[in-house]
């Protein structure tokens, strides 16, 4: 393993996260909040230590597979280490792995909370907290790729590490220039909503946080009923935008770039994902009708809550805990379904759930030609057969983990649908789960253990479980 | 498609059905009965019918997979269909949708039951719901391909079809020698485990039923406490037996001919299978220990539903519903596990767990070596690339036929661990679940849908999903 390679890509991360802390200190000079000294000093010390492993670099920068996965998990961890801090300096969050919990269900944009009063928070910490959502959203080794000087064709084995779904490709054939592709328009998607939700009266303060939450598709908010006491007509530009932060990418880069802007509107993952936000929607307004005064509450809360689900945001504008078992059943399913590939949300994402269910009929189709090889088709062309492979084995690390976190937590937990919800809820990146973890819940009395599975559910699920598992085996560090 | 070989299958089928539908009208005979002679009707009209059937014969009896797969898939069928008459004609149970749950569950060696009060039964009903536990564990295809003359390799997909695990072996050459020995070794242990709990005391009636229970590791038992009220050295004989019908059939038949003895014992899944068992005793023997009197206690009912589960039997000592979250996780998780590929019990399965740890090893050692092909071990050789592909993909399946199942309980059920656990206790062939349908409740509440899609899961879940999903999609009817 090439060490020196990982710790200049750490250097870069802490930089870089030294950088992006001077926005919450400017919120502290705004708000006049002495916290802001204490976040200058945490942005100062990450700077200087990542400058001085900056120096470390070694003359080739090449990032073979195992270096490019490992690279991205630690980078995650050394992240949100870092990022925690503050919280415990300010005397915020006292205890450090409360801290960590919080900051990593930040920047993995899960948006699973420790804290029981949100609004005690002083605001230069919100918008910390907040910010860690955008800045996981789209990644931040692909941000660090959109800035660094490129080194070859081995900046592919980073993205693919951080970069979701089944298949990593580049919109144009360089990395930095593709990283650069996906954030401006991550940029752009997140100063509209920032100014759309403005205009529309939502205070300036609430409007960058909720829309940084929405971007990253994490789900902090600001207010402890998350949602709920927006007014109607906000809450629907926020169901607006997280569905469009959970369509695939490439799609907004066809309606840009492409001559052929019908493409975006072809790709099939992105009409599978709308396709089942109407069901659900049209399904669960139906079925809690009868909670609400008006057809078009019902429709909106459903809406919200549809949206806020899929893309794995975690947003609430009511407690659906309370919903019937129905509607229930159905957000349930979309928290695994999960948003679009290449988007910033998380879950097992469309294009997977596509893949399984053609991977089934392929096999059923053998069966009835005798065949050996049935060919699995997405977008028009036959998938290779190493992706098809990839997406079953990837679906069947999910569900070891899956169940090898639910045992962990049910040495110290109390009821199957609370350990079964919060793992289903930090692997997939989504934040409530159902009764202890439902979304008027939060994970303060989880046990230490449970707390530290979840954590690294989170990370799993948010650079798609391979990076994470590479850093725990053994395997990864034996020398060839 | 060959319909007339179809045909001629489903014709063996129910002339055997009659045949074996004789035993409960001695029973009848013993008991003085007059539903006896309902048994009776119907015995000779599945064997007329039957007989009829199989005059249809065609020339060529070759059976490819698709047919192999809709013959086998329908036989089930054909045979739960009739199984269920006479418990409606005796008027034991009025409605022939739960006649034929009870049945099928039976058939599956589910153990799932819609009886509210199973000792108002008359003996020989009870004796023939048993009995079908026997008659489905070792599989009623492979009886029959003991017994028909053979005709060519072909034969092979009908076994591969009904026998469960990933890799279904030929223990000799021959397909109808292979039944013959699996049948022998079948018959000999349950006629074993007959003798000895007569031996120990059980009246000869219960010990026919519990045995033909265990032996197909069904869970039909003839007390309405299932074997709660049994003598605690009587429930550990049937622990013991449960647990060695959960056991590999391949091991029993090296322990038999091999010259090697040895091998029994070297299989990796035997040896995985009972260290989970150990595993699992230990641990929720510690876990209940303050539920029970004395150690021993606890150590017996620990034993007694760990066996119970992973060998998905279904019989029950003690209401494991009231047990502590940590005890009840491991049953779920256990649930989920199953018994050993070619045994009578369901599940997963263990080798295919193993598989699929290894799988994953091989994934993560792709990224660590940077190479493109991974072999995964079993037993000390490589499996063939095709072999764990078609585990994963038994996984993609398992989920989505699980997730579609939760999905349309939904519609009519409750609450969501009765819904989730009904699926688990259906698909993996175990019968009771947790919450409403835990073992001290039943399945008669559920909807009229409900009950149906369990139906479809039982079978399914004995028949490794495949033979059930070729029947209900159109492409396997169409012309090539």
């Amino acid at each position: 393993m090439n060490f020196s390679v990982i710790l200049y890509l750490l250097g870069n991360v802490l930089l870089l996260e030294g950088v992006l802390m001077l926005l919450p200190c400017v919120t502290a000079l705004i708000y006049r909040e002495p916290q802001g000294v204490i976040y200058l000093l945490v942005a100062l010390l990450c700077a200087l230590l990542g400058y001085f492993l900056r120096r470390g670099r070694s003359q080739k920068l090449i990032f073979y597979a195992k270096e490019g996965f490992v690279a991205v998990g630690l980078s995650w961890i050394v992240l949100s280490l870092a990022g925690a801090i503050p919280f415990v300096l300010t005397g915020e969050i006292p205890s450090y792995t409360d801290a960590l919990f919080e900051t990593i269900s930040g920047f993995t944009t899960t948006g699973a909370s420790i804290l029981r009063d949100v609004e005690a928070l002083s605001h230069v910490s919100l918008l910390w907290r907040s910010f860690t959502h955008w800045i996981g959203g789209m990644g931040v080794i692909v941000f660090l790729l959109a800035l660094l000087p490129a080194s070859g064709g081995y900046n592919m084995n980073l993205m693919r590490a951080e970069s979701p779904g089944p298949q990593v490709g580049k919109l144009v054939p360089k990395v930095s220039e593709t990283a650069k592709i996906l954030y401006s328009i991550y940029m752009f998607i997140t100063v509209l909503e920032i100014v759309v939700l403005i205009v529309a009266g939502m205070p300036v303060f609430d409007a960058l946080c909720i829309s940084f939450g929405s971007a990253g598709t994490g789900g902090f908010g600001v207010l402890n009923d998350s949602c709920a006491s927006y007014a109607p007509h906000l809450q629907w530009i926020i169901t607006l935008f997280i569905i469009l932060f959970g369509v695939n990418f490439n799609a907004y880069y066809y309606l840009l770039r492409s001559k052929n802007k019908k493409e975006a509107f072809q790709i099939e993952e992105v009409r599978v994902y709308f396709a089942v936000i109407l069901l659900s929607v049209i399904f669960i307004s139906f079925n809690i009708r009868s909670f609400f005064a008006t057809y078009s509450e019902a429709l909106r809360h459903s809406a919200f809550q549809v949206g806020s689900i899929i893309t794995t945001t975690g947003f609430a504008t009511t407690d659906f805990n309370l919903w019937p078992n129905f509607s229930k059943t159905i957000l349930v399913l979309l928290m695994f379904v999960g948003a679009c590939a290449g988007s910033t949300g998380g879950g097992i994402k469309v294009s997977r759930i596509i893949i399984f269910n053609r991977t089934v009929q392929a096999e059923v189709r053998r069966f009835i030609h005798n065949r050996s090889v049935e060919m699995v088709r997405m977008d028009g062309k036959s998938l290779d057969q190493d992706t098809v492979r990839s997406v079953s084995v990837y679906l069947v690390a999910y569900v070891l983990i899956f169940v090898a976190s639910v045992f962990l937590l049910s040495l110290t937990g109390t009821d199957l649908v609370t350990d079964f919800t919060a793992v289903a809820a930090t692997l997939n990146n989504i934040g409530p789960g159902l009764n202890a973890v439902g979304p008027t819940g939060n994970y303060a009395d989880m046990s230490l253990i449970a707390k530290y599975v979840l954590m690294f559910d989170m990370l799993a699920g948010r650079l798609e479980l391979f990076p994470m598992l590479l850093l725990v085996v053994p395997a990864t560090y034996r020398k060839n």
